[in-house]
């Protein structure tokens, strides 16, 4: 019998192969695999719904991630996926597996930072699953959503001429967790160092404390702004990039001039003598978003500090493109975060 | 700082202290954490939310657990309690976390079993994560269903005077896995001895293929019953009684002359020298539904010879009570599996 390891498929590849051959069933199903979410109709409302499992010591390292953060962050990842959406996060389900190195009071840490992402987004936690594993931590999440019918938006959905735009700014978690390994490294090595990380606060608070971006998804309502595809990104812009190319069958340009990296961020690239720009591509668990828009609406973002305009949409056959400073054009590939890559 | 260890709660204790202050805060958050699954509220329809962690070592042992099975359990577990609500599954998510112990021809034949389960209920998978993981094989499933608003069973709406009654037959799955254990341990001690497994076929089904009872929430919408409490037995049915009782606030009666008990499950028993009434009431896994009806509902049940009436609810002063063939009276316990105990 033959054999095929699942790193040659990548976790998108396994998952597409997997999942290729899915013809839904129920007349509720509106959306299936391959978005940010799952699209559930209930007359005219639809439930948005999306999961991440996430497990020690390929997801979160314990070393450097305090249990509140975590809680924290769990939930968030989630809700980030439903904002992406376009749609209102309601509900979550939490399940977790634990070793019994763990007390009550350190799953109760957990909870806390669980509760407050529940509470700064308004979102009930409604059920769960609590087990034990042979090793380690293990935390699976599920998150619902709310939306109208012809709100929501997808990522096969970007059409040619329309602007690309991301929130916030990029690759600081990526340096954050660059930080946190170089600590946890020079800490095994010699436990007398203090860590020092003074100086690193913000890169650090990118990873450990990332935000869903509800404010832009209120602000579109606001404003009256329908992106044309939206996807957030966990895996860095290259990768999201090149999902809503391929799924909306469109290329895209890229501007290096335009990639908004925080001061703070572009510091901590100098220190470890990497190029800021690559961490802006490259480096996941931002969780910022990026989207869509119709030329027209322009004129609209512009009153939002917390939106760059980074290039526009164009025809398949032009490819994904980053332009750089030095005016060289390059293909985007994706080199984000692969759960299966050693 | 204390130290509280969790097995000290226990798995219901835990979620229970964990949950406790939660005040759910959307309108459409109809129903939360403590039932077999949550309800969502979209306009009169409901939605049914429900989620389950499976780990490898602790749920499931894959030197006996044929990978198809698995895929196929990991669904059908999550189904019954969309069943035990009295709603109709409709899609469910699956997250997978992997080591690279696993294949992809592995893996196809987890998936083949559930998309064999998602077929035989009519349900679509719509989304899910896969990941990898440091050690063994991490499910997640997350099923979602739809009942009218009035339609919805949950457990703590048993009144005094209502009919206990159970599907199927019950101590079966405890058996197989009796049986399971026992020739993994001799294979380990002597690899050269064959399996003596060929009378046991159907304890062993009850354990690697449990059925969620789509019939009998059928024969409950054609003969228009609806019970006034309901769950799935996962746990036992001492266990799932005392749920029961807890949560309406009555106590119960339950008689062992009535449990059904299969004959090859009494068998099997016997070949382990055990009470087959104590498989009956604690031995979990079984999937069959435990409800109750109004007394006036009798006369239709009689048409079912897959629905055991056992006892009949009580006072909350009377306990929850069990009677022997001999006549003798002893409290109900829970002995149900407990994820935490060692």
């Amino acid at each position: 019998m033959s054999r095929t390891e699942i790193k040659d498929y990548g976790e998108f590849g396994l998952i597409h192969h997997l999942t290729k051959n899915i013809e839904l069933q129920n007349a509720s199903s509106i959306l299936g695999v391959g978005d940010d979410a799952a699209v559930i109709d209930h007359f005219g409302k639809q439930s948005v719904i999306t999961t991440d499992l996430l497990v020690e010591g390929v997801h979160f390292d314990l070393s450097y991630t305090p249990l509140k953060h975590l809680g924290y962050k769990s939930v968030i990842v989630n809700l980030s996926d439903i904002y992406a959406m376009n749609a209102t996060p309601t509900q979550i389900t939490l399940s977790i597996g634990l070793s019994s190195r763990f007390s009550v009071e350190a799953i109760e840490e957990f909870y806390e930072g669980v509760y407050a992402a529940c509470e700064e987004h308004g979102v009930d936690l409604i059920g769960g699953d609590t087990s034990s594993s042979q090793k380690g931590f293990i935390i699976s999440v599920t998150a619902i959503g709310e939306v109208v019918a012809d709100k929501v938006v997808k990522r096969s959905t970007a059409q040619k001429g329309d602007l690309i735009c991301v929130s916030g700014d990029l690759g600081g978690a990526y340096l954050g967790l660059l930080f946190l390994e170089r600590e946890k490294k020079i800490f095994l090595e010699s436990p007398g160092v203090q860590p020092d990380l003074e100086n690193e606060a913000y890169v650090i608070g990118r990873l450990l404390k990332p935000k869903a971006r509800k404010d832009i998804f209120v602000f579109f309502e606001e404003k009256d702004i329908l992106p044309t595809s939206m996807m957030d990104i966990s895996d860095g812009l290259s990768s999201e990039l090149l999902h809503i190319c391929e799924k909306s069958g469109v290329g895209c340009v890229i501007y290096e001039e335009k990639l908004p990296i925080a001061e703070d961020a572009r510091n901590a690239a100098y220190k470890f003598e990497i190029d800021p720009t690559a961490c802006a591509l490259s480096g996941g668990e931002d969780y910022e978003l990026v989207f869509t828009i119709k030329q027209d609406d322009y004129e609209k973002l512009t009153l939002n500090e917390q939106i760059s305009v980074i290039g526009y949409v164009t025809d398949a056959e032009e490819g994904a493109k980053f332009k750089s400073k030095g005016g060289n054009t390059f293909d985007i590939t994706a080199q984000g975060w692969n759960a299966f890559k050693q």
